[in-house]
């Protein structure tokens, strides 16, 4: 397989804050180039990080004469990706991050008949959940398939859950943190291999700020008591400023952790864990995505065309160095 | 890249510790057969875990006619391998636990020129350190380029740190653990980057059994100024009897923990952490080893000849799950 090292072309389609974590990325890999950002809004209106950054437009992009190895696509997952995906990957090679668990599979089969019929590498769901989670859960199933996997999110803001919260009539604004269980936890990493509730594994908490003239009680209720989101946790809210809101809640923590406990024996345990914590969310959800960009180039180099998972990609892609440095210095 | 789950045809080569893993191992892969553990003693004198597996000599396996899909090198990196590492690459498809670090460079070279030539692959240095440690290092630094990366080992027994022990006069017996600094890991967990001496990250505790006429303090004094051994780390040595060490240190725990610790920019910080917690050291190799047994076979089936790594290998080929039931299950 290829492992050259030209500069990697690469276009940012969609500037939200997952675009603006990419163009911050790229500054830290030399072999990748930011040819430019894409947008639906007035190319004009849009404020990079980077003043040198070019921003062009959605129509220049999907003409397909753009001089790009990688497109990297940062939308959302519930609008934009179902059409972005196919569109763009029957156009140039892609890197996404994909992230409805239950849709994936059709995701994959819509973005891979694109790929392949264009002739272009669509590398989908990155990231780190999906992404290195499950890179998490495939190892550790694979050499210790006698055992339990369990992931545990948190403590980390959910941007789902932050919407709930914020289309309950009487909030203002608010954001809901996803928090695991220290006890289940360590039971995991302990070696034990419990079986445990929804709520048994993470708590959830709420920073809101009411309207004027709403009713706190009513606001609490309606929260903790709301199904798929709320009702199987247990819900803590917080009433607070909307300064409050802004000094303390504006950064985007995430993470968790993956473990698999199994036997290798019937005497004899062990516990593999992976775990992330990370101040900024998207920034690094980005970082993942360059990463996978690089590889998507390499595997069109080498016409690996179609729709392709972390599963199908050898980790040594993902790396500028060579795969005789890789050896010599990180085996 | 081809899938398919017929039953996989494994030799082992080797009948040590390592070689009983595997035997263990593949036991939890229903996919994967035992055909036979090949030895270099007398066949009859070999007694295996389970009564039914078949022993057959070495030179049955030299011969290069036996039916087997991939073969199990369980020998040892100092003696064995470098010598049956490619010799059998010349007849099989093979994989390895090469662990000589400083070495693998040159150890590459000679089986991927044997297994190119004979039309096999040959995937070495799998395990755990190489192996599961070396792909944590690799996609630590991939997602975060601007970092560091922090291997600690242990509590663990190491076999050469004991052999070194056991090597001083007036030593009847005895074993060494490997134990990580709890405070220089918790700093790392911290997203805090120290700089650490040697004496820093781990410390070093040994368990000896005293010849009869031995001078404790003189062979306490030999062990803990062993250079290269010992010298640079706090070591303790502790004597006990012989009865102590057979019934409290007759086990093989080990593992340990790779972090990546870096900023996704100026502002914001992550850490990545994989780490391993192993009742049974051998067991825990043999199972990794066997993961990518079943890889080396889809490989060689798909014509990827020559020496692989785990750098090389894409993760799904470990599982004996579709990609599409991985796509829908574990992505």
């Amino acid at each position: 397989m290829t492992t050259e090292n030209a500069v990697i072309n690469v276009g940012i389609a969609g500037y939200g804050n997952l675009g603006r974590g990419v163009e911050t990325a790229m500054a830290l890999n030399p072999d990748i180039r930011l040819a430019a950002v894409y947008t639906r809004r007035e190319p004009n209106s849009v404020q990079t990080l980077n003043s040198d950054t070019l921003v062009k437009s959605w129509t220049d992009l999907t003409r397909g004469a753009e001089d790009l190895d990688v497109v990297i696509l940062c939308g959302g997952s519930k609008e934009d990706l179902p059409v972005q995906g196919p569109e763009i990957a029957a156009l140039y090679t892609t890197v996404d991050s994909f992230d409805t668990h239950a849709k994936i599979p059709d995701y994959f089969d819509r973005v891979d008949s694109a790929a392949r019929n264009a002739g272009t590498t669509a590398v989908i769901s990155t990231g780190w959940d999906p992404g290195l989670f499950s890179i998490a859960r495939l190892y550790g199933e694979a050499v210790l398939p006698a055992g339990e996997t369990y992931t545990f999110w948190g403590r980390g803001l959910s941007q789902g859950h932050s919407d709930a919260v914020r289309r309950v009539p009487g909030v203002a604004n608010g954001v809901q943190y996803t928090i695991p269980s220290e006890s289940a936890l360590e039971a995991v990493r302990a070696g034990k291999r419990p079986s445990f509730t929804t709520r048994e594994k993470h708590r959830r908490e709420c920073w809101v700020v009411l309207d004027d003239s709403a009713d706190a009680a009513a606001v609490e209720e309606a929260i903790v008591t709301m199904p798929d989101y709320f009702a199987d946790y247990d819900t803590t809210v917080n009433f607070i400023s909307a300064e409050e809101l802004a000094a303390n809640h504006s950064v985007m923590p995430h993470g968790g952790r993956v473990f698999r406990s199994g036997n290798t024996s019937d005497s004899h345990r062990d516990v593999v864990e992976f775990g992330l914590t990370l101040d900024n969310n998207p920034e690094f959800t980005a970082s993942v995505l360059v990463a996978y960009a690089r590889a998507a180039h390499r595997l069109a180099q080498n016409q690996q065309f179609g729709a392709k998972t972390v599963f199908d990609i050898p980790p040594g892609l993902l790396s500028p160095r060579s795969a005789a440095d890789l050896r010599a210095d990180l085996l």
